[in-house]
């Protein structure tokens, strides 16, 4: 049995639109709970199990995976049919994983310190900034249509949040424009804003 | 063909001591580079393929893999024998992918803010603090030996290294120190001392 923890418009958002790319609605339990926002509105859900309140958290079979990296490559790996990520043994596997976990180490902070205005000397050795993350991914748009090459995979779905999310965000690089657009001409954007807004009365509820 | 790009006491040390944990000397080639530290000291190596010049980086016949939780997965999925994580279908695999993401997404940046002395509520509410990483820790270190149960594995070479690197970062918390202590009593963590020791001088000619 699988549970997905969600709360609209948040970082499980991603999760919503994975299963609707992997076509498993009937596989995954989804239970929409509140969480805490980066206005100060909202707050920890009690019927959340997540340890620190967060979202996404799965549960499968007993089991909490946290972290929405790691969730995005449990899924693509337990459901390998849609092809949204290359599983073990393909020549691919290594760059797909470096894609998610890139995400999570270096696009979130440089993103986060950037909301914050902070900087310091010791964070650019870390993450480095906002131009290496926009060279890295606009040297990987420019040879290909997508991440992984002329297919749309979760990497995609998940670093594609960064600027969908934040608008502001995106650079004023044509290439990683068009694959913003790309992305999003997809049905399951549109199909996860449907679900977030049928759900989000449920979620203000708590 | 598997090339590791390493600079010795550095985040690649890290993969030294897995490859060692695996016991697959013969099947990686170490290439030693420069890297830049973060006292200003060293700098980017033209000899590191790295588009930033960080390390690690892994060359799988042609496959740039980089993040050293990516790296990490890859290699304990490519060398199963060693039982150092759950493959796919283990039903304990979301907690191992969890926690090597948890490394990255959570503990870096909370340790590397911390290091920077910075503070603001986005931070907060991204990444929480030093209070609930340690919470976190020390819940899964009380009722098991190591983070996945009974067993060392991956996600205890990772996530250790963020107190055995920045011994001021370990909290006084009994069941962290006791976990850190069985950690590193392990003979990889020996040997990864003298691998990187011998190999300091080559670094520093770059």
């Amino acid at each position: 049995m699988l549970t997905l923890y969600h709360s609209p418009n948040s970082r499980s958002s991603r999760i919503i639109r994975l299963i609707d790319e992997l076509d498993v609605w009937n596989e995954i339990d989804v239970q929409i709970v509140g969480v805490a926002r980066n206005d100060g509105s909202g707050g920890r859900d009690p019927k959340n199990p997540h340890p620190e309140g967060k979202v996404p958290l799965l549960v499968h079979d007993g089991v909490e995976i946290w972290e929405s990296n790691a969730i995005i490559l449990y899924l693509t790996d337990l459901f390998p049919k849609a092809g949204m990520g290359p599983v073990v043994g393909d020549p691919q596997r290594g760059r797909y994983l470096s894609w998610l976990a890139w995400y999570g180490n270096v696009v979130e902070p440089v993103i986060a310190i950037g909301v914050a205005n902070l900087s310091h000397p010791v964070l650019d050795v870390t993450f480095r900034g906002m131009p290496e993350m926009i060279a890295r991914l606009s040297a990987a748009l420019e040879s290909s249509l997508f991440l992984m090459g002329e297919r749309f995979t979760a990497a995609d779905l998940l670093l594609v949040s960064t600027f969908t999310w934040s608008p502001d965000a995106a650079p004023d690089n044509q290439a990683i424009k068009e694959w913003i657009a790309r992305c999003e001409a997809r049905p399951s954007a549109k199909r996860m804003a449907a679900f977030d807004s049928n759900h989000l009365e449920q979620s203000n509820d708590t």
